[in-house]
C-alpha cells in the first residue's frame, strides 16, 4: 500500500506510490541536452553577452570581457526581469501588478561547453560557490528586491536551453509565497520551542539514519521524507545559519567537496537524467519591510539548503490541480542507492 | 518590460515576459503521443482492467464488462491510492504519515483509440461530463476521503502513459493545501463583502473583455489574468455554484459544447500540443470534519471551474524554488488568438 507524507516544514502532502519495488535503472533517463549551435558563452564570444558582472581567474589587469577567465557573471541578455526602471504597483479592479523589475543574470560555470559540475574540481565548485555569493550580496544592496534565488537546470527537460554549463540567478521584488510559507511555519515554530525546525529535522534524521545519504563535519545530505520527485537530496549546513553568503571559509571548502558528489550521485544513480539544482536561502531584511519582529526572528527560524530534483517523472494534472506529488520510489530506498553512488 | 501580476484569489506571482511578441507559431509544440502497443482500454479487452464502476452506452441487460460501452469507468490498475484498508495516521517525531487510503480511477472516454476530446460530439462529452458527476457523487459516500479531483492529461509532456484516450480521478483523505488556500482566500473575501470572489472576478473580466475567450449564456472562458502558462484557459460557469456535481441539465448541455470547443481553440491555435485539463470543485463537505461554520461557507465562498493547461514550457528551477512562475504570453495576446481558433 502506498503511503501518504507530509512535509515537516510547511503544508504539503506526497503520495509515495513504492507498491512495486523499483530500482534505478527503472528510472534512468539520460537528459536530452540543449542544441549545441554558436555558443554565446564560449571564450572568445565575451562581446556576445552583456558586459560582465564578475569573474573569476583572469590574470590581474587583463581587460574586462575578455577570454582567461574560469568562471563568468552576466546580465542575461533576455532577461525576465531587468533593474531599470521605478518599482510602480497598480491595481485595476481586483488585479495587482507592478513592473518587472527585478535581477536575472547567467553564471557561466565553465569555459568548456562540455564541463560537468559533477565532475568540477574542489576549486572550480569554489570559484562558483563565492561568485554566488558576491552577486547575492550585490543584489540585496537594491532596496526594492527582496529575495534572491540561484538555481541551475541541466538538461531539456529540467528547462536549460543552452548547452554551455550555466546557472542563473533572479531576484524579485516580492517574497515568493513559497518562501513566505517556509519562513512562517518556522517562524511559528521557534515561538513555540525556540529551536530552528530545520535543525531538529537534522537531528532526527541523522539520529534515525535512514534518509542521510552522506554527513560529515559540515553538511549533511538527505533524501527529504516527504521527496515531490523521486532521488531528491537536499543538502543542510550543520551549523544553523539563515543565510547561503554567511558560509565560514571552512563550510564553503566543505561544500565545494558536497555539492559535485552530490550531483555525481544523481548522475551515477540514474544515468546523467535531467535535474534542477535550487539553493534555498532566507530573502533579504530589506529595510523597507516595516515588520521588524518578523525580519528579526529570521536568522533564528531560517535555514539555508540546497535543493537537487532530478526531473524523472512528469508533472501532470493531479499535480497541478492539487498540489499533492506522487512519487514513485521511497526516499529510503532512494537513499541506500545514492550512497553507493560514489 | 516584463510585468509581475498577483494571481486575484491567492498569493501567486507570474512574470509576464512577453517582451518579444510571439505569435502562437513560435509556441508551436505537437504533443508526442504515448506509445501505442497493447491497448488495456480497447472493446474486447474489458477483462485486462479491474471490473468496472461505471459506462454509458451499453443497451439495458447486456453484461458488465463486455463491448457496447461509449465511456467506461475503472479502477486504475495500478492505483496511486486504493479504498483497502484502514486510515491510520502516524506520527513519528516530527514526521505525520498515513496509510494510502483514496481513490484512483481512469474514465475510458471512447471506444476508439484515436478519438479525441477536442472533436467530441456533444453527447459524447454530455456522457463523459455526466460519468465525472456519478463517480464524483459515488466517492464523496467514503466519509474518509474529504476531496475529489477531476483530470485529463494529454501528451507524454503532460504526463500521459498510455495512448488511448481517458481521464482519471483521484480522491484523497486531506483537503490539499492548493484547494485550502483558495477557500481561504475565497472564504475571507466573502466575509468583508458578503459576495463570491470568483463571482466578481467573473463579473470583472465579462465588463473587461479583453480576457474574455468565449462567453454564453451559462459559461466564460477566460484567459486568466495571472495565467501560470502560456494560452492557459478557465472555464466558470456564470451562476454561482461551488459544486461540478450540482450543474443543471442546461448547464451540462452547455459545457458539452463548450469544453470540446476550447479543447479545439488550444489544438488549433497551438497544434495540438500537450495539455492537463482539470475540474476544480468544492471538497466534499464531508461530516467528519468539524469546523462547522468553515464548511458551511464553502456554498457561499468556492465557485467551481475547469482549467485547461497547454503544457508549451517547462517547468524550471526558478518555479520550483519560488512558486512563481514565467509565462512569455500576455494573456490578452493569448484571448486573441484563442478567439479567433475556431
Amino acid at each position: 500500500m502506498s503511503e501518504l507524507r507530509k512535509d515537516p516544514i510547511i503544508d504539503r502532502w506526497v503520495i509515495i506510490a513504492a507498491e512495486r519495488s523499483r530500482r534505478p535503472h527503472d528510472f534512468f533517463t539520460e537528459a536530452e541536452p540543449p542544441p549545441s549551435g554558436f555558443d554565446p558563452f564560449a571564450p572568445g564570444n565575451e562581446d556576445k553577452t552583456p558586459p560582465e558582472l564578475a569573474q573569476r581567474g583572469r590574470p590581474e589587469g587583463a581587460p574586462a570581457n575578455s577570454p582567461g577567465w574560469n568562471v563568468r557573471v552576466v546580465p542575461n541578455k533576455f532577461p525576465a526581469l531587468t533593474q531599470e526602471g521605478e518599482l510602480d504597483r497598480q491595481g485595476l479592479g481586483m488585479f495587482d501588478k507592478m513592473n518587472g523589475i527585478g535581477a536575472h543574470e547567467v553564471v557561466i560555470e565553465s569555459p568548456q561547453v562540455d564541463w560537468d559540475f559533477a565532475d568540477a574540481t574542489p576549486q572550480e565548485a569554489r570559484d562558483i560557490i563565492e561568485i554566488y555569493i558576491e552577486r547575492m550580496n550585490a543584489l540585496r544592496n537594491d532596496p526594492r528586491l527582496l529575495h534572491t534565488l540561484v538555481f541551475r537546470n541541466a538538461g531539456i527537460a529540467a528547462g536549460a536551453s543552452l548547452a554551455h554549463p550555466h546557472s542563473q540567478i533572479i531576484a524579485v521584488p516580492v517574497i515568493p509565497a513559497q518562501i513566505k510559507e517556509t519562513l512562517d511555519a518556522s517562524h511559528t515554530y521557534f515561538g513555540q520551542k525556540e529551536r530552528c525546525v530545520f535543525c531538529d529535522l537534522i537531528r532526527q534524521e541523522t539520529s534515525m539514519k535512514d534518509r542521510v545519504v552522506e554527513e560529515n563535519e559540515h553538511f549533511v545530505v538527505l533524501s527529504p521524507y516527504a521527496a515531490r520527485f523521486p532521488f531528491e537530496l537536499q543538502i543542510y549546513p550543520r551549523r544553523h545559519s539563515h543565510d547561503f553568503t554567511q558560509m565560514s571559509p571552512a563550510e564553503i571548502a566543505a561544500l565545494s567537496e558536497v555539492l559535485p558528489r552530490s550531483l555525481k550521485r544523481i548522475n551515477e544513480a540514474l544515468g546523467n537524467p535531467a535535474y534542477n539544482m535550487i539553493v534555498q536561502t532566507a530573502p533579504h531584511a530589506a529595510p523597507r519591510v516595516s515588520l521588524d519582529d518578523y525580519w528579526n526572528t529570521i536568522p533564528q527560524a531560517f535555514h539555508w539548503r540546497i535543493d537537487i530534483l532530478p526531473r524523472l517523472t512528469k508533472v501532470a494534472g493531479f499535480e497541478w490541480g492539487t498540489g499533492f506529488f506522487i512519487n514513485p520510489i521511497a526516499p529510503e530506498s532512494a537513499t541506500e542507492y545514492l550512497r553507493e553512488a560514489v
